[in-house]
């Protein structure tokens, strides 16, 4: 998709965690920011990657996805336990001094009170000198800005209120619209009409999935644009061509 | 984790398709290859990428990916429309021509019947010269092997049926077993014991995964490697130092 009015704003997303790698846990966080992006903010995301808990990795991936994209949101390996080295190896990407953040340890000495302030607990509150926290309100430990690198937890409930926290950091565009028409047909039989639309709008994203639900298949043909009049023309001119009256 | 009897075999998933980049789709496919590989084979998925239906950088990504890693799994982008271009990046990645896979159109033909094998369905029987074909036996359309890249569908029941197709083409080396202690501590509790376990078993995997089961709190501890005896002597260890009784 290319939007000619504004610069495109775009986004990467890095999961650190051996345990999505494994097959152990669903990944459920990619959906739900890219979501968030997309119809929050019109930040398109262009890349995933997910990644082992390996210090030289975080390091290398860090480095590449924060010059390509505009922004990079890492989820996973920000808590008290030995293999979590998120916040570390950030600091070793950005060439910065690996330290309390003074905010965050008041905040989880507070949490934790005094007593039962150990080192796992203590850890969390360091990360890289020049880092800008980002709250967490359901477990206190925050995350933290750094440049373009938005670091995250990676327990979704947290990630998701953690995304809250940072609505207001990131500057709105327009927001991408989505509109989606229903064909009960199957795709490779309207593969070639399709084909024509998209050589001829070319500025808009179509995609076009698959569906079966119970025997009974069909695709979704998916338009996304940030210009809704432009996006409204496209919808109807495939809709009466195909002639189908179930949308959304 | 480290194996130091037999060489360690190692692979990457390539999942091609904006509908899982938009949030639009949620991906299934990952966790359920990553563990299939793990158990039945022994191979450990070491990187994932998650990149839009874009033919250069599919072949960056298959390039930088196939040298990488024993294996290289690829999801989605292999249907009839005009978005699906896997088959044609991968030739292109490949140097190889993008033709049609004799048996591959036979099946195909037979599938859909001479009358009704329109364009996009042909597309479908095209792929780089030299693979050797992954039986679908949803859907017809097959998958294809080249090189060191396995190439598959993106739809999770086509994807799963597929990959039972492949099972046979992966030599097998000892699978990788994982055990768990629950305990029921928070993770910010026990995370200082737990590192010295860490310390003193660098060859095995321990991994720490807070729960939170409807207000009751605790962590997993899971152990991975592929010599049980091992496995095994860790385990008991960790378990009578915390001495929970909740473990399965």
């Amino acid at each position: 998709m290319r939007n000619i009015n504004k610069k495109k704003v775009d986004a990467a997303i890095l999961i650190i965690g051996n345990e999505i790698l494994s097959g152990r846990t669903q990944d459920l966080n990619v959906s739900f920011l890219s979501d968030w992006l997309n119809k929050r903010c019109g930040i398109s995301v262009e890349e995933v990657r997910v990644i082992p808990d390996v210090e030289l990795k975080i390091v290398k991936n860090i480095l590449d996805l924060k010059r390509r994209f505009n922004y990079v949101f890492t989820t996973g390996g920000i808590g008290p336990t030995h293999d979590d080295i998120t916040a570390k190896s950030l600091s070793r990407a950005f060439k910065t001094k690996y330290e309390y953040h003074k905010e965050a340890y008041s905040i989880l000495e507070n949490y934790y009170g005094r007593a039962r302030f150990n080192d796992g607990r203590k850890k969390m509150a360091k990360m890289p000198r020049g880092s800008s926290l980002i709250y967490n309100p359901v477990s206190a430990a925050p995350g933290f800005i750094i440049k373009n690198v938005f670091v995250m937890a990676g327990v979704p409930q947290i990630f998701e209120a953690m995304v809250q926290e940072i609505s207001l950091d990131i500057e709105s565009i327009d927001p991408i619209i989505s509109k989606t028409i229903k064909i009960f047909k199957k795709e490779s039989e309207i593969s070639e009409r399709l084909w024509k639309y998209a050589n001829r709008y070319q500025d808009i994203s179509i995609g076009s999935y698959p569906f079966n639900y119970s025997g009974v298949f069909g695709v979704e043909i998916v338009l996304s644009h940030t210009d809704r009049v432009l996006l409204n023309k496209v919808f109807n001119e495939i809709l009466s061509d195909f002639n189908e009256p179930n949308t959304n």
